[in-house]
């Protein structure tokens, strides 16, 4: 998979300009791998992006990150100060060479307090005014091109080539750790096998689990995982993930252990047809509200409101949640190229819940959906 | 293990009124995980624990999180909102239930911008002057209690024995990925058949690897993982993580493949001599630029300054690096109950980096090793 080309970063970056024509500083990590595709681990050390107006571009990192930064990136110039806090502090090593300015743009008026960082702010450093870009930044991330769409895309291969696994691994008597650990491993190894999807190793990789989604605990929309045993009779909500050069899908399924009761099967099939009530939904002229208003009113008319619990479904991306969101608050209009994923639930305390989320990417008069996995019971139905 | 009681959670409370005499909201999740000991998962939905003057104590959830909420912890006030944002934006319904107020201590000024999250401050939306309590939560984070200690010595005997397995499997021939997950994926299930160690899942288990640093890329401090074989002959840096009730130790340790050679054996003799150094250099009285002080005096005695890289270490407990920082522009004094990294390493770009990392408390007059593992050449060169 080819990573995002440079011309399409230099793009986006002077796109940002649009909105900052003095120039600007990015502290956040997300917005520096946004704007140069720079991978870097994150600490307490500032690493920082600066294009400014008359000057050389350059990164400045911790001298530790100098070599490899050198050896792995096109950054003509590379600044950097010796270490955190460090004898001078790397906030006044960075405002001597940002120099006298009037006015900078910046995702952050320094760098944020990541692990215990501290330290002041880039106004204060500078003398100059901030201009804050962080609504700019999110309007950029909103709309993905198509190099972005066929990695997401990608990314929701290798989520259903685990969700394969992890079904496949889920029986009774078989734990949730069991399970997702042996699927993510396996489905890992076989993207390494397979090609360069970004700077894979031991903690970057697919991960598939239902993160304590197991029985009558599937009702919690977010529980969190725990050593459970799979059941005869459980639900289940699976998630997985597979990042692909930095980008993510998100599929996740609801599932039975065992013959589905007659409840679950009217649970299971009002969340395949309200999924389907939100991918018909997307049109011309449409917002994220309307879109979460139509789900909602097929809940209402099938007298669901009980078995409500979340919106239906947030934008996706670098990062796995992302502004807009499909919720009845939200009057963003939706655009072509917008990514969401789609995932209206159902849920009831005294059984558990169901869910199937799908990753979509608005098109001209609809959706198409980038995730490709079986949404009907017999499928999603676990052998005991 | 046991996890923090709740008695020491209100002491950490207690401590936190001194700062804040009117009462406190907390928005950034691991301030609320340090005093009240809450999981979930964060993300655009915004979650608070509310401890005002005069009112029940409570916390703010997501209605979704309800029902987990009351099953899951001792909160006698439950306070939601529908969804985020909403018809009403949950900083509104916020609002509401924290009432007309002169002043707030906050860790922030309103939910932090998690995975998409943008609203107004807790100041805009309650008319409140906020009292920043950043640096007051900071300084309660350095300075650990014996159940935080026991915490994080049981975090150690888990990194000690998933870096006996990552040792194990690391041969000619392997790759990390492959090395990695294994000893990863068996030192999670061996911890999950032994006991209680937090809400341990799919994503929350046991990590060992080595980041890329393999080869000559060990010389790079914090290589990024990518997919590399072992050969005879490699330097490695590795990385064990275990969380226990979300603490954490970390225990690194600088290997060879083969039979090292002379330039090798000069190298690690230096990188556990250092290590000892600063060991030693623990004392009443001292300053984190002590011990990092003393570290580099050995380095610049023993013309090692060229292969310096990184200072001594960092503060560790609830997150993998917290501030204060064993580096020779960190005058914080050094007191019992501290706990730290100690880590100086040796890199030579055309030969590789080797670096262990230890974690340490302070104690009166010294400091103690909570992290058990070997340290010499011989139990560190891995057979060809």
């Amino acid at each position: 998979m080819q990573r995002i080309s440079a011309s399409e970063l230099a793009q986006r970056r002077d796109r940002l300009r649009e909105h900052a024509p003095e120039g600007f500083v990015l502290f956040t990590p997300d917005a520096i791998r946004y704007f140069t595709d720079f991978w870097f681990l994150s600490n307490e050390r500032p690493i920082a992006y600066v294009e400014l107006d008359g000057d050389e571009p350059f990164v400045f990192v911790p001298g530790f990150e100098v070599e490899r930064t050198q050896a792995e990136t096109s950054f003509a110039r590379i600044e950097s100060y010796p270490e955190y806090p460090g004898i001078e502090h790397p906030m006044h090593v960075l405002a001597r060479l940002v120099g006298k300015r009037e006015r900078i743009g910046v995702d952050n008026d320094g760098y944020p307090g990541i692990l215990g960082y501290a330290g002041p702010s880039l106004s204060e450093v500078s003398g100059a005014t901030v201009a804050l870009l962080g609504d700019a930044i999110e309007s950029l991330l909103r709309i993905k091109s198509p190099a972005e769409i066929e990695l997401i895309r990608e990314s929701g291969r290798w989520c259903a080539h685990a969700h394969r696994l992890l079904q496949e691994f889920t029986r009774v008597g078989v734990t949730e750790a069991e399970a997702s650990l042996r699927a993510s491993s396996e489905s890992t190894l076989a993207m390494l096998e397979s090609g360069e999807y970004g700077q894979l190793g031991s903690a970057d990789g697919v991960k598939a689990g239902y993160r304590g989604q197991i029985g009558v605990r599937s009702a919690w929309a977010h529980a969190i995982g725990h050593d459970i045993e799979f059941a005869a009779g459980d639900l289940l909500v699976s998630e997985t993930g597979a990042p692909v050069w930095g980008y993510n899908a998100e599929l996740e399924r609801g599932m039975v252990i065992g013959e589905p009761s007659d409840r679950v099967k009217w649970m299971f099939e009002h969340v395949v047809a309200a999924q389907q009530v939100a991918f018909d939904a997307f049109g011309p002229g449409i917002t994220c509200a309307d879109v979460d208003g139509a789900v909602m009113r097929y809940f209402e008319q099938h007298d669901l409101l009980p078995y409500w619990r979340q919106h239906t479904g947030h934008g996706v991306g670098l990062r796995n949640h992302e502004a807009p969101f499909l919720d009845v608050g939200d009057h963003t209009l939706v655009e072509p190229g917008m990514v969401f994923t789609i995932e209206p639930g159902v849920y009831d305390s005294q059984v558990g819940g169901l869910r199937h989320s799908d990753t979509v990417v608005v098109t001209e008069d609809g959706v198409e959906i980038l995730t490709d996995y079986p949404r009907n019971l017999e499928s999603l139905t676990i052998p005991v």
